[in-house]
């Protein structure tokens, strides 16, 4: 919360409207923020004059004194977030309201390993562009942009350290995106991140919960009460090279028997005898899509390696949750689509591992998204920071 | 934060004061906070008035306009926190004033297993008692308990779910210990969480840290900057049950291959060829004293044991730290007695197996504080809930 005692009552009267958008009066501000009526009034004329809340409508709600009882929302014809996902075989883009609602969406399968980093940067900023025009003609007014990778970042030099499987070392992907209301750049996290945002629900309920991201490689969004614990260098959640064995098979990163050997994309590959080679050439959906249908037709051998790798991944997910001890496990990218097979594997390690299991059952579910969910919480990411933050907006 | 805005500004003010006691004057608090001069004025008189902060002399610093720049600092002789550990062979009680600073403190040894627990409760309710009085023929005034269990506990329904060394199962301790001064219990934690709070320099900083506590079970408190992570059940940091290997020995936890069977006191106890009986008799601490004398000395088959598990803990830390990207890991309890040893093991594998430690190697410390770690953070957190929340001690 904002320091500034305008800017904090600013962001508590929004977050009160965010909650309940549609069902909150002003009186119903005042209740629930301590803030007297005059100051919740004028917080809200001035949140309505920035382009952030509208009236919805009257409510039923009888009112005492001062304004009648008008219902507010949140605007969706004000700021705007761009989201934007560069994975390995494909970039998406999508832009959402202040609502967190998808206004436009657009994604280009094409496989970027080996391609020349100029040109991978020319098409995120034509696809950035692409988007922004799209939004600007549905009357949105974009107040930034976030860009997720498949790898390490540095948010604060706001460069890709490390993504291995696109070949990229301390590459600056914001520059070539559009920068905020501020001139500021576009934020930059990894891909299990910004998907962990998308579960916008577990969010505004301020849940702790574990998003595993299921792609190429294997990563974790954690978050806690709510808010995306991101760590002390942006790196939690690297659960991809969790050690299963320390004598199991090398992984690329230099060590042994990490998660992703056992449970990642090109490992259940290698189990249904779908070579990696396909995956390759088909990208990572289609030959998801293959093994979805493989197990449905009841072919043994993917049955077992689905259940080879859930179990793997539900040890992990057991350690992590006697360390963080979070209610809800979200399985998404590839495992979500594997969902009806892993998540059962998945929920019989955790019961038999996890130490409070026999008092409290965390919940395993498949995520809300599929692929498009690190763009979708990238750009959800966005209109958050408004919304946690108005003034700055306000400001511009 | 509270809600109300009073209440908030309240805990604005005395956070400020708390991070700068003794070096931050009227003007700095409004500069720091943004209220107001006439608002952190009226603030600060608030808090003198209710016994929470004093006029400690004045500063140097010019001040343009009102009041002089006189310095502000914390007051030593307003109310006061209890904490108790209640341990496998000691029960330690101590008090510390709103600064952190102990005031009294007792350790009473006693062998706990197979004790009746109404002497138990007797016991605690006895050094609780011994505590309050003390403090207040010192002219303090308890402003609430905390106690600390090597166990499971239900914080809501303040009950010690399981603490297995103890015996103990759904039992109530916190009705035997002085209320706060609304008539709330005392607090319960697991001793590894409150132990993680008894370094208040770290929490002072923000920083986020993992507090690895080894006693005869071996837990974790987690500190996200600067605050106590809990889990969702109060559950976190439950990393004795780790999974080193799934074919290692039997833990009595009825799963196979847990950290402390590598890593607990028993194990090194074992490895040393120090019996595990001579551990009952003797206690954890002589037994941990022996052990640093024999590697001080040169043993090798201790220097070997200690090397042994200190590896296999840094395996299980290097994983934790792939999770939560802490910047720092703190060894408390029987670790901090054996850090010579230990720590350098830990260090090792983190670097070998932290993702990140090609860019950022985090910090193993030993704990500022030993077997008083659990009873001293019981009571800093006592005392840190004034501080958060000083409207709720103002209005008592």
């Amino acid at each position: 919360m904002p320091v500034n005692p305008r800017a904090a009552h600013l962001a508590l009267a929004l977050r009160c409207v965010a909650e309940q958008s549609g069902a909150i009066s002003r009186a119903g501000i005042s209740a629930a923020t301590g803030l007297n009526r005059s100051t919740a009034c004028s917080l809200i004329e001035e949140l309505m004059a920035g382009g952030l809340v509208k009236e919805v409508g009257s409510r039923r709600e009888s009112s005492r004194a001062g304004r009648p009882g008008t219902a507010l929302g949140l605007r969706n014809d004000g700021p705007a977030g761009l989201g934007i996902d560069v994975n390995v075989d494909y970039t998406a883009v999508c832009v959402v309201d202040l609502t967190g609602a998808v206004r436009y969406k657009h994604v280009v399968s094409e496989d970027q390993r080996g391609q020349d980093t100029h040109e991978v940067l020319d098409r995120i900023a034509r696809l950035a562009r692409g988007a922004q025009n799209a939004a600007e003609a549905d009357g949105l007014a974009l107040c930034g942009s976030a860009v997720a990778v498949p790898g390490i970042v540095d948010r604060r030099g706001a460069t890709v350290t490390l993504a291995p499987n696109l070949g990229w070392r301390d590459l600056d992907v914001t520059e070539v995106l559009p920068a905020d209301v501020h001139g500021e750049r576009a934020a930059l996290d990894n891909e299990a991140n910004f998907a962990a945002l998308s579960e916008q629900e577990l969010i505004r309920s301020g849940a702790s919960y574990l998003y595993v991201s299921g792609q190429i490689g294997v990563g974790a969004g954690i978050v806690l009460d709510g808010t995306l614990y991101r760590g002390s260098h942006g790196w939690s959640g690297e659960i991809g090279h969790l050690t299963i064995d320390r004598d199991g098979p090398e992984c690329p990163c230099g060590r042994r028997g990490c998660l992703e050997r056992y449970a990642g994309h090109e490992a259940i590959l290698r189990a249904t005898s779908i070579s990696s080679g396909v995956g390759t050439t088909l990208g990572v959906r289609p030959t998801v899509d293959l093994i979805a249908a493989r197990a449905r037709a009841g072919d043994a051998q993917t049955l077992e390696a689905l259940a080879t790798a859930g179990r793997t991944l539900g040890f992990a997910l057991a350690g992590c949750l006697n360390l963080l001890d979070v209610g809800t496990i979200v399985l998404g990218g590839i495992y979500r689509d594997l969902a009806p097979w892993i998540g059962p594997e998945v929920e019989r390690e955790v019961r038999a591992q996890f130490v409070g299991a026999r008092w409290a059952d965390p919940e395993v579910r498949a995520a809300a998204y599929g692929a498009e969910a690190p763009a979708l919480g990238a750009a959800r990411s966005v209109v958050r920071d408004v919304i946690n933050d108005p003034i700055r907006w306000l400001a511009r």
